[in-house]
């Protein structure tokens, strides 16, 4: 999508790969949304590492990340020893693989890539195959994407008011997003509605990615505090919920999604808002039987006990930050206490009206197996 | 209640007045929980501003202050002439009601006080009767906290994990707080129980104030975003919830207060939780017909865009603050962005288990007229 430089549109993607210099180019994303800057890992150590330092974070975007940091690793290989190249390409494998261990996305994106190198017959044959696989990975990712926003557009009246929770945008994935192609998808048709952006605490991606996506592509858009929608559902300010998903499992229609995602159901419910999951094929899982059996992460107490920013005066623009690193972190809470910090929810079934897929929506006990 | 100094229990209260020195000390509340200090305001004009300030906050606690207040330049007049004095007095009410003229609770102390000096004779019996009315102000208002208190106790079993909202605490009345009160009493009898205290954003009182106090009381607690409480009711690990009330309609039963109070409302009913609100008398409005009618402020963007905070390293304390202001702001959001930002919301009385008052618990229909 677009990214405002100097007031205008330029087209970024979150993650390309530079064949020429044999590099992978991604957006800093922790440094969004205080400064915009394109990060390029010259080698896939260096893309293992913007992996696992999160320049780098969401689904989509780190399995196409992992995808050519694997063609990355093989075409930096010298020479036409298949048996040297295949230990130099099982190493890079690992090394992305131990950047996030427990992501699923970069393990199938390689995994894929394996796969569609097998068939070449010299190294530089499984190199051309590798970068064409990688591509291809990405290239589907977008296409998916779009394919939600277009089946989600049709959802989307104009003046409608749109709650969003978390960042399922296009940051989170190659391009476009989740929760967010269709609003873009609409938007590009010409349809005006306004969003409401949950805050999304603890990690706030609502405020600062979610809000800064909508600000390049000047979509019309507020951040609420997660305390808010319910007020703004009783008022009758809400016409639509759209959230993404980090795992829908088919055979119960359970969505597992950032924590406050099963809030958001509960109210919509309440009021009788539609409430719309969107997610690419990858986000289903067919093996688990039970939302109860999903693991729920607690994470650090810090993110609930503080917040990052950039410190300035309320009220005030803050200055365009020029040191290394814009947010600093504060202590916001009692020093004493400490916190629970459940990092995911699960909303059942019942509570959702739709799941967007790229094949088109469907009630969430009927999910398309493939 | 207790604040912890040098590790020691002292006791405290939100508000007290120094009769030989004709001085109001307060809890510079602005410093919690980051740092503890008593301001004294020497005469009333700075207790004026200390309410106009923030410097004490919370509808019981800025009343006995303006009632205080009101003593305090009653006092401070030299000379027998009735009627310089009663200018003198009308002087200082106007400028204390100046300080936050849309709270009611100063307004209705400062005319209780009024009301009480008139049957004096001379000047110095009006000053006598002006501090007897504050104290017996203050003292009344400790009283009704303390019947709160006795009365929650008993909805408090050992074991029980209870969440509360905001700070409806000691801070925010002159001592025992409402929302809070049940919890104190049922820790002084012995009872064992876990609290999860909101944060509640955007202004996290949660976080700040409420977990401040139970930390100075030794009271197990912990902090969770607002996101999280429908997810520890799904998993069935809150018992009950316990908020206060920034005003109840007497005629509906209708809460108003801190955003975010209606959310819970609802995720409690769904789950079949307990959900009560406690509250002192002056928060019945009975005058109100609906809760449509009560005013929702929207206060400032910043609120929502940012946090206030200690800056830090995440995972360590920070380290004690010297400088005259330790919190600083950070702005957390997309700089392009902003923000709706309702103060309150309104919880209908058919999701509301209980009114916990002075006289008792009752059901929010059948709220006793006093």
């Amino acid at each position: 999508m677009n990214v405002l430089i100097a007031g205008q549109p330029v087209h970024h993607r979150t993650v390309t790969f530079d064949a020429d210099r044999n590099a992978v180019r991604l957006i800093e994303q922790r440094r969004l949304p205080h400064q915009f800057r394109i990060v390029t890992t010259p080698d896939y150590r260096a893309t293992a590492r913007a992996i696992g330092e999160m320049i780098v974070r969401g689904a989509g975007a780190i399995g196409a990340t992992a995808a050519y940091g694997l063609a990355q690793g093989a075409r930096a290989f010298r020479g036409r020893d298949r048996k040297r190249f295949r230990e130099a390409v099982k190493r890079t494998f690992q090394v992305i693989h131990a950047a996030r261990p427990t992501a699923v996305d970069p393990l199938n994106a390689m995994t894929e890539v394996l796969a569609a190198m097998r068939p070449g017959e010299t190294v530089e044959e499984q190199q051309a195959l590798a970068l064409a696989a990688a591509e291809e990975f990405a290239h589907r990712n977008v296409l998916e994407c779009q394919a939600i926003g277009r089946h989600g557009a049709r959802l989307i009246k104009p003046g409608m008011r749109i709650l969003t929770h978390c960042n399922a945008g296009w940051l989170a994935f190659v391009d476009y997003g989740s929760a967010t192609a269709p609003l873009y998808a609409a938007h590009a048709r010409g349809r005006r509605f306004h969003v409401y952006c949950d805050e999304t605490r603890p990690r706030s991606q609502g405020a600062t990615l979610t809000a800064w996506e909508l600000a390049q592509e000047g979509i019309s858009h507020e951040i609420i505090v997660d305390n808010a929608a319910g007020h703004l559902m009783q008022r009758g300010e809400i016409d639509l919920v759209i959230v993404g998903s980090d795992r829908i499992l088919g055979r119960t229609g359970e969505v597992a999604n950032k924590i406050g995602t099963y809030t958001k159901a509960v109210l919509a419910a309440r009021h009788g808002i539609p409430f719309y999951v969107a997610a690419p094929f990858s986000t289903l899982d067919w093996k688990l039987k039970s939302g109860r059996h999903i693991p729920i992460e607690e994470r650090a107490p810090d993110e609930v006990l503080g917040a990052w920013g950039v410190s300035t005066t309320p009220g005030r623009r803050p200055p365009r930050p020029r040191r290394s690193s814009p947010a600093i972190y504060v202590r916001v809470a009692n020093p004493t206490s400490t916190a629970r910090n459940p990092g995911f929810d699960v909303t059942p079934p019942e509570l959702i009206t739709g799941i967007i897929t790229p094949a088109g929506i469907c009630r969430p006990g009927e999910l398309p197996k493939r």
